[in-house]
C-alpha cells in the first residue's frame, strides 16, 4: 500500500514529531511505500493565490477555482504544488497528522489543502463526496491536543471532538471522496508522563500494522 | 465604537472585496474608529513558529504557548505580530470577513489567528469562554461561499452552515471571550446577478449602521 503522511509540527522532538517517525518506521516494516510531507521541515509557503500556477487565465481578475482549472488542463501549476498533488493521487491511504490549534488545523496544514485540493484536478463540480475522485482511497486525521481527554466529551470544557473534527473529516477529505477511518487521538501529550507517550506511540505502532484492514467510521452530518 | 476587520481574500475586486470596502465606508460613516488588516494586500505571513518571537525561553525545544507566555512577560513579540494584538486589544467589535474554504478559514486567516491568539496575552489557561479575556466585546463572520444557500441547510449537500461555523465561532470566538453575533452569509456571489449582489450590500451596510444594538447569538456546543 502507498501511504502519504503530511504532518504539520514546528518542533521535531515534539509528541507529533515522535508519532511521525512511528508511524514512517511502522509502516515500511510492515512493507508499505512511505511518502512524506513534512510541512514545516519543507517550508511550506500555505497562502493560496496566483502564485500557485505558472499560467494566468484571467490576469486582471483572480477566481482561483477558474484559474485551477485552466492550470489543471495546461498541467500548470507550479513545482511545489504538483509535487504535492502527485503524491496525493499515488496514495491509497493518507494521514493528516498534526495539533489541533484552534479547533483547526495549523494554518501550514490548512494551506496544503486550500492549495493542493485544486478543482479540475483533485475535485470537480458535481463529482463530491461518494462520486469523488479518492472514493477508493482511506484517510485518517491523527491528531494531539494541549487540554485532556474530559475537555474533549460532549459534555466536557471545548465539547465532542468528533463533532470538532467534522469540517475536516467530513468538509475536507469525505467531500473529495476517501473514507474516513477513526481519528487517532493523544489529549495532553505535552503533560503526559513519558511511560504514557512510549505506551501511547505503542499503540499507533500497533494500529498502523493492521491498519489495512480497518472499515471507515460514519463521520455524521454537521447537526 | 472601534471596529477591527479582518479581510482574507486574494482578489480585491472580489464580492469579498466589496463587502470590505462598504463595511469600512458604512461604520466610518456611522461614526466608528475603523481598523483594518487586509492580510492579502499586506503579504501577512501564516505561519506559526519562533519567527513569533523576538526572544527564546527554550532554545533547543519549541513549546508555541510556553514560548507565548515568555514573549508576552518581555513584549517581545515581532512587530508584525505585536500590531495585530494591539488592534486586537482595541476593537470592541470584531469582523472576520472571508470566502469559506473547505468549510474553513483560509489558511492566511487561520494562521493571523494561530499567531495572534497568543498564551499570556490574548487568552490565559484556565480563563476561558465566558471568563475570557474579551468577555465584554463582539465579533462575527462575514463569509462567502461557493455553493448556493440549499447546499447549506442540514439535509443539503454540505450540510449546516451554523454547524460548520461552530468551530470558528466556539472554538476562537468564544473560546477567548467574544460574544458573537449572527453570521454575516453570503452564499455564491460569484453566480449571483449583478443586482442581487448589489441587494445583498445595501443589506450589508443597512446591518452594520445598527450593528452595536445586536444581541448575541446562541452559537450552541458541538453535538
Amino acid at each position: 500500500m502507498k501511504v502519504l503522511i503530511v504532518h504539520a509540527h514546528p518542533e521535531p522532538l515534539s509528541f507529533c514529531g515522535a508519532l511521525f517517525e512511528t508511524a514512517i518506521e511502522t509502516l515500511e516494516a510492515a512493507g508499505h511505500t512511505v511518502m512524506t510531507s513534512d510541512l514545516y521541515a519543507m517550508g511550506f509557503d500555505p497562502v493560496s493565490d496566483r502564485r500557485n500556477f505558472h499560467t494566468q487565465h484571467h490576469p486582471t481578475y483572480l477566481r482561483l477555482q477558474q484559474e485551477e482549472r485552466y492550470a489543471a488542463r495546461r498541467d500548470s501549476f507550479t513545482a511545489e504544488i504538483d509535487g504535492e498533488m502527485a503524491k496525493l493521487e499515488e496514495a491509497e491511504l493518507l494521514i493528516l497528522l498534526f495539533p489541533l490549534w484552534w479547533f483547526g488545523l495549523p494554518a501550514i496544514l490548512k494551506g496544503w489543502v486550500d492549495r493542493v485540493f485544486a478543482m479540475g484536478r483533485i475535485y470537480e463540480e458535481g463529482q463530491l463526496y461518494q462520486h469523488g475522485r479518492f472514493a477508493k482511497r482511506r484517510a485518517l486525521l491523527c491528531v494531539t491536543t494541549g487540554a485532556d481527554e474530559p475537555a474533549y466529551q460532549p459534555e466536557g470544557l471545548h465539547g465532542d471532538i468528533h463533532a470538532i473534527l467534522r469540517p475536516i473529516e467530513r468538509g475536507i477529505l469525505q467531500c473529495v471522496g476517501y473514507q474516513v477511518l477513526a481519528p487517532a487521538l493523544f489529549h495532553g501529550p505535552e503533560g503526559a508522563e513519558l511511560v504514557v507517550r512510549e505506551h501511547w506511540l505503542d499503540e499507533w505502532a500497533a494500529r498502523l500494522t493492521t491498519i489495512e484492514r480497518e472499515s471507515p467510521i460514519e463521520v455524521g452530518r454537521y447537526r
